[in-house]
């Protein structure tokens, strides 16, 4: 967006919050596209317009890529629309497919920006492990046969934590930001069959969690060493890390902000396999 | 199937038995369809017949409707396929697509049958109540926003139990076999915003759950009084019930046989909202 642009957006009178959850397998990722090629930006801008009767340009806290789910996405616009906030998720939802929901509108502060106000993001990624596939979890978990040795991948996984230079996870395309961010959690949760992974921090690279996720399956087919992963975080080279992970495994669950009105979302994410 | 048929059949070598799950969304029901419809028999023939080198020819223990899933199906079939019973999943989910997964082959005995064999069958109805509907449920449950009261629905399960003419719940168009059923479980569990129902039975009627769920929704709703549920049961009257549910909230999760080589499945069902 031109600065020019964007000044003219802040001239409307109010600046919308929304909280955004989606099933990504149908979208070319979050970021607006050329049509025939269709983003969830695309869809949910749409059905915005029509609702606020003024072109909605969206801002969003984290650049979902395709197949990739979000369970608390929250997204920014300004607008003229006179509907009242409590009457926006049920408005905007009647016109959005199933797969986009709109959970909650909130009034932001003027200077709320859904992208730089962000202070930290949580991401859930799911791995199914064992011999059989599940056709409930084929769009939401990565299945790999192999049984992963999970104390190994916890070894590893304390090495992320804290603040570091996170080069060797970066994607080649990435956007030439600092390379530094801070990690407050690295967990990896065994249910059943399920290896459920959650990352929280102040900011995440392109790539950064699929390829983290990718060099800890390394570590628990017993291909490295949980110390080698630490050496592969210090050597800041991607060319030293693991694969990157299926998209599919990845939802952003979690953003949060120092605002008042602003409340975190319920976890909307489906649970894996149930042993009742 | 046409008698000589059956009898053609019967002179193959084997009888294989096999656990199927899969998501019902993208398929016509189980049943065989002219295609171009397609139903999950076709894909599961088709990919079986090319793993044993024979025509199968599948009988499954419930025919479940178009949308409606499976984590438990059991089917069986004649073959002269020489294929070892333990390298059957793996060969056959190679050839299917992600929603229909074979998790377990067995070996069965001569007079094995998926569908006359069946001691009990167990489906699963789950709902998501509130406001907003859920990305990641609109495949696998009815979304209904108003609350409904759990204690009067629970009321009116208990009428449901033990043998009954249970032809007020029966389609117009089902089969005329007896429509007295022995109904051993009728149960609904609250999970957060989800109610998620367990019928357990020695068979069911066309449609049954699903309008049994559609009449509990009104008990729910206040609509109708448990008492009144109870008399609907009685009457015998489909004119007396209520609507019939959604297929996406159904699910056949297990079925019981008197064998000592079935196992029945693992419980593969997606769970609803996770409330971490």
């Amino acid at each position: 967006m031109k600065r020019e642009h964007k000044e003219e957006m802040k001239r409307r009178a109010r600046n919308i919050c929304l909280l955004v959850a989606y099933d990504g397998t149908a979208y070319h990722g979050f970021q607006r596209q050329t049509p025939p090629v269709v983003a969830v930006q695309n869809v949910l801008e749409n059905s915005l317009s029509r609702v606020f009767g003024d072109a909605v340009e969206l801002a969003a806290a984290g650049r979902t890529d395709a197949g990739v789910h979000a369970a608390g996405q929250v997204v920014n616009f300004f607008t003229d629309g006179t509907i009242p906030v409590e009457r926006v998720p049920r408005a905007v939802n009647s016109l959005l497919p199933p797969d986009i929901v709109v959970c909650r509108a909130f009034e932001a502060d003027w200077n709320f920006s859904a992208l730089h106000s962000a202070k930290e993001k949580t991401y859930r990624y799911r791995i199914l492990t064992g011999e059989t596939p599940s056709p409930f979890l084929c769009r939401y978990a990565w299945h790999i046969r192999q049984p992963l040795d999970t104390a190994a991948i916890e070894t590893a996984l304390v090495s992320l934590l804290g603040e570091h230079d996170f080069s060797s996870f970066r994607a080649a395309g990435g956007a030439p930001m600092s390379p530094v961010r801070t990690m407050k959690r690295a967990e990896c949760v065994r249910g059943g069959r399920e290896l459920s992974f959650v990352f929280a921090a102040d900011g995440f690279l392109y790539h950064m969690v699929r390829n983290i996720i990718g060099t800890l399956v390394d570590v628990g087919r017993g291909v490295l060493l949980p110390a080698e992963f630490a050496a592969i975080l210090e050597a800041k080279d991607r060319q030293r890390a693991g694969a990157t992970a299926p998209a599919c495994g990845l939802c952003l669950t979690r953003v949060e902000y120092d605002a008042d009105w602003y409340e975190p979302p319920e976890d909307f994410e489906p649970q894996g396999l149930r042993t009742s």
